[in-house]
């Protein structure tokens, strides 16, 4: 194996799981999920060190890294029961914002191509356009629709210059017919930015943006049960992308731009086992872990568990549950 | 322009908005907000730092410091749609409180006279005796009511030998006749202090206070709906004065009394949001923001949108709103 | 007084109450509750420090120290309204777990003989093993309840091929006959440990553990009137174990196995004092505390607030209260 | 005893050496050394936290708080061999300047007209204005001479339109006679202030003043050699005064007011002991230890060795000396 | 003015130096020096957080930001008795190195043209490639030495796919022609890399490398007599380029690529106070200074005093010297 | 493979060196080099963490972990010259400190029977007694010198009623007989422990242990000059134990007991180098660093060289050396 590895420190695999080499197909043939790293944080337009994501987000774990995480409220061992491989990082040079994705987006493609579903760690929010590119590839564009949590839209046109950053991804992938605008549908958005201009075209997008005012209102879950419903109508599967500072400053200060008044904790990691056991999903990537700014390695002990949320629903949706996770804990065991 | 600018660290206006000149009463004349800061930390009982608070609240954000900030929700610009400008620091000698706060009285009525809104940038709390009865002076004492978000009641008579310190502001104000006992309404209050005879003279002014367990048991916005009415009972306008600890140390890290069980960034800045576009607002001031004791900068990111979001609110208030706020973000536009 | 004092650092009370000396019963004959430090993190599975809990929860405060904390809400004065002493810590080697447990226990069953509620603050959770034991030792093998408040089970088997590290107390006690698995309440659990084997244990055990979907779903209010209404059932009385890890890491970073989606600390705070005002309490501990991973002193300052809503809980049961602490505060005063 | 305690958290004393009460003066009578701690940080000009520099110099160590340190180089155990008390703090109100100068001016009055040697934990140097005073008034106006260490010349006028703050002191000593020009020794200035007028008034009251290029070039033992036969030149006692900032921030940033380039910890701890042991001191204040800006405790660890290292001069100084301290350590053990 | 001013967090000058525009050449026609902010860490293999380098070293000291810091030991007043403005930064996008560092040349080569000294305030290394070239394309390709402070040699040929990051510049400068590999003058090269590859180009190009070994063993005042008749052997002027990670991590510990064992910060600021006093100065960088992993802000307290003592020098060098800075501070003041 | 891995955390090797299995001997038999992990903190009696010390100082650097690291001044990679393996960690239960130990000084004993050089992670100091006991097993009791750096002499007797913490092993280690009192070298020594009673024990054990007062006087190459001809005087070999606390604490304060007045970083760098270039090694261990308490990974920094010039050592040692490191960098190449 000729695996390229880790490009910022040791090479290890996501709590242990098997490792693969992208460059060897074969190694992640049969795989459910591929999990790719993209140690890239080039594309912020504040504090960087999302770069540490891949490595922060597998190694964050008080558990042993042995490749299994028996949920308890689920009964299913995600890393166990699906076939979950670590191709590691994609080599993303800092200062190089179209090859890094270029690099990117051939990487998931090729794992997308396999029917696995790449989870992808981050990373700046900038490497989605390369990734959900990438899924839409392999799914056809225009066929997957997405779910975006996030404080931003990150649908501007330009900054510094560059059509590429972090606060451009989503627009980019409309234009380029990647995916649609009438099924993007965006979660926790808050805050100053962007302007009334970008909201304009956002709208003209027929994008559907929950901004927390509305979600304080209706609740979460009902914002979740519309969302699910334009997500499904003409489109074939679901990319999930969650930036973590979707989630208050509080419970994720490890980012590059937060933004106060966010979801807690416990509603990320609710609905993102909800969407991942309810939807058919094609692609995820969890983005914007910035390690420098964590204390007590909070922010990578969420996003670490958003990845093990996401792959529990996966093992659900693949097979099946038979006792309801609210249910009392020991019921039947 | 002969500016005193920043007593600690490098001049900068909050958010980039345009300076004025506390001597040049010319260069404010016509403002609806006048941001004021008010480095002073020598009245706190414990962590200091406040004094740092100015610059950071200023300085805290990964927006462009352009003096412009569209609110998604409300679809107001703030610092464009109200006139906005920031006067820089009061000179605030550390070890002579009374010198000081004389100092920040004085600045704060000068503002208040024009028919601006002073928004005083703390600085611990017992700055609240000064800049209050800056804007009592001017809209005459006992005519201001006073809506105070804070874990601690505020209303200690002596510490350390002092009546001065950031434990007493409240009752000063009171004994002074600035304000009335009976239009101070207290929201967040917990913990354990003060002791009963404090509370007793507190009961005895009639001043309504809010303690957390209520706070729980009815919800925010009943409590609210409830302080508004005494709050617009024979007064004419309402002073806010926003203690960060108020919040949870979790939301809220850098503060110098932190006290667990408080409320969510998000109903802090929905509270605000709510307070100064609904009611008739004469000041402001936003305290208790130690940045050594921050991490991640997520209090000075707390503070800072504390103060935006009463600025949204203002700024709904003067020009009016055509579009639910909870509704769907881009319904309309 | 030959007091052994602190393990580590000045030998100090908890906020200032009177210090007594465990080898001189006289000193603590009469009291309520005797406080006593467990100063040992060689139980925990990673990140140690918690060695420094007792030092920490004892002098984390604003406030005086002077022995006298009035709850506002609860109008009690617990470090006055009960006896409070604090014998200062049990000498706990290290690296000698067996030893360091047997020392403990002594402690505390020393204590619980007086018919004070000993509160041990801990140190790791393998404490409980022996703390919980000193107390059944005294009531009765299979007397009291348990309702214990943590992110993890903590009924392992073996780890790192010990029986006794901070993830196997509960089992420890129920396989002893301290503590009866059908009298085992369990809040707060979540994420992916243990696995179904220990889990098929405790279910055979008749444990009742509520996972955080559960508490998600029905409200934690309703879950532990449940729960009350089993720790009653034909026991004596009930012992409270308080895992800081209940809480979400935003609200509780300094923590040795920290797991994302937990409680508020307000909802624990509001839990604590309910379970120590409406049950018959005979013994309490608060551990996992590692101010090592702390920030700006959040976790120290929770976990000394916890003890305190406990203690004032405790003067409540004792005392009574003739005033809803949920109505006005100043109401009556 | 009705001893004050700590003004900021728990009472503890020095190293576990006996607590006294300044109000009894028979408490420490017959003492050689008294501690007082001065927890003042509203003289400083920038970072604050010195107010929590005496509880850290107290309480920070390792070793067991016993009120024993036997010296391996020196063969002394100061805290034994010395009668060593620690009075607790004087209380500084923060904003009240100049009442909490009067304070510990009395204080430490009262404990030099014992015959004791006081050492002054600050606090910020604006103390030294007092303690150095309470020293002068029992030793006699002039009779004392002072070696100071520090990167600022602390000789300002007026700064934020007080005379009284951290950069004044030396200026203040001056100008009442309390201490002479020109037996004013300043060790390890550099940097960027004061201008010209200041150094020019500095000139003319004969100071002499070693910049750090001057040391660099000469070598401390060589600059101390010097300075110690001004200091004993028709002066009876020689003050000590040891600002923290002195050393590099490498070896000290937790102070207030940085200045790269100063001495290694090794340096200071050398000179304080050479100092101690060689001149007949006064009374001696270690200062502007800012517990909130250090990392590790390495600044506390520090300035409690600088304690230890003059207390162990002092205990060389009144028992003799038998063997050299760079000799080998074992011989003749 | 349209000066760009920041690209991250407030517009603010060096010390309160007064403002220029790149675009108005007449703002800076008539300075000494003129101070260039190149935020840019996208160049860097490891950690990033320079592109706040520029904003930290700019506004880090805790005296007055008034323009004026008059040098104890040197009597001169850098920031008065040269004329030195600060031009803001220059807009550098993270993910496109090449626009960046184009930009970044014009602009020093715009201000070397005026013949002034630019000051360029880094970001990472690779931006020297820029500052470097821009300063030879005014003096002329081969004719300016270089004098480069650093724990690594930086004259990779590629990483990550690159031939511009921070470990490449100096490789590029040679190739171009720009610089003169016999008039590369490496002060502090420590640890294990680069490999024997490419020392052995270093060595073909005459480069004279000076390791750690070596100046410990012939001391640093030795190399650089040797270093200074190099220097200025055939070439008109010198180029002065400080990476922060020349001292040892104990003293910069804010920087991305820390290697132990590096010079201290005393002798770091009196090499550079040297260099620029002695020899003729065409340009400085000063690069490497990362906020994120700082600690109480040393390292940037540090490269802001690398700053001065620099322009100190300079004021020196233009205006003459009377006193010895080696000599008593305050003879013939 | 069966490898043990690592305890806490991933599963890496040190800088990416083939990893080997303890229970697999064949996988190292031909080993220059073992690395062996000891995550142990249970011995500490005071600040933990140090079980985190093997996982950090394996993977802390900024370069590749590619299993090469060419040493720029001896030229030699001492990771390609040597072949170095890593063994993983031994599993070490924290509670139960004899078996810990007993687990650790089997791997050792392994390890060195094969002829290779085992160099242990630590942990903290307590497992010197484990690892230099296995050594000596192999090389026979009393045939092994120690050459140990450290701020303290680790001669107790007994703490917290253990006989086996990390202030004891060297006292263990010559009761048993498994190494020598008068062939034990101490560097660095310093502050007020132990006492005189141990430091008596000491002497008639004929250690030679150098204080800091005695190596500023003479020069740590005096010293070691000394140190060197004791050690092989009668003996065969040389154990190597580096406390990184020997180091001041501004250069390693990620440690538990922090000494001020220590070696710079540079001094230990040289002296670790010097040693395993100059004498017959049979083992090293580089113990008590701690990252909880560590900033910016300075300290696993120089831990990880530390280790890397003691390999470089080995490998000049094996190869020899034409070339003096002292002298040109590029001379030659």
């Amino acid at each position: 194996m000729t695996r390229y590895g880790a490009q910022f420190g040791p090479d290890i695999t996501f709590l242990g799981v098997p490792a693969a080499d992208l460059d060897e197909p074969a190694t992640y043939a049969d795989a459910d999920v591929v999990i790719v790293g993209a140690p890239f944080d080039s594309g912020t337009s504040h504090r960087p060190g999302t770069r540490f994501g891949p490595s922060s987000i597998r190694g964050t774990d008080y558990l042993a890294h042995d490749g299994s995480r028996p949920h308890m409220a689920l009964r299913v061992d995600a890393l166990q029961d699906l076939r979950v491989v670590d191709v590691g990082d994609v080599e993303m040079p800092p200062g190089e914002i179209e090859v890094a994705h270029a690099a990117l987006e051939a990487a998931v493609y090729a794992v997308a191509q396999t029917g696995a579903v790449p989870l992808v760690l981050g990373g700046d929010h900038s490497i989605t356009r390369a990734d959900a590119t990438g899924v839409a590839r392999h799914r056809g564009f225009g066929r997957v629709s997405m779910i975006h949590f996030d404080a931003h839209a990150d649908t501007g046109d330009i900054e510094f210059g560059s059509l590429y950053g972090h606060g451009q991804p989503m627009r980019r992938l409309i234009e380029s017919g990647a995916l649609r605008g009438d099924r993007f549908l965006q979660m926790g958005l808050r805050g100053y930015w962007p302007g009334p201009e970008t909201l304009g075209w956002m709208a003209e997008q027929d994008m559907r943006s929950y901004e927390m005012t509305e979600i304080v209102k209706r609740g979460l879950g009902a914002c979740l049960d519309e969302a699910f419903e334009i997500a499904l109508d003409d489109c074939d599967a679901v990319f999930l992308s969650v930036d973590i500072d979707v989630c208050d400053p509080g419970h994720a200060p490890g980012t590059g731009t937060p933004e106060p008044g966010g979801l807690s904790s416990r509603e990320l990691l609710d609905a993102v086992r909800r969407i991942c056991r309810e939807l058919p999903i094609a692609g995820i990537d969890v983005v914007e872990v910035s390690p420098p700014y964590d204390h007590a390695e909070i922010t990578t002990y969420l996003a670490n568990r958003v990845c093990l949320e996401a792959l529990s629903g996966l093992a659900v949706a693949k097979h099946g549950i038979t006792h309801d996770p609210a249910g009392p804990l020991l019921e039947g065991r």
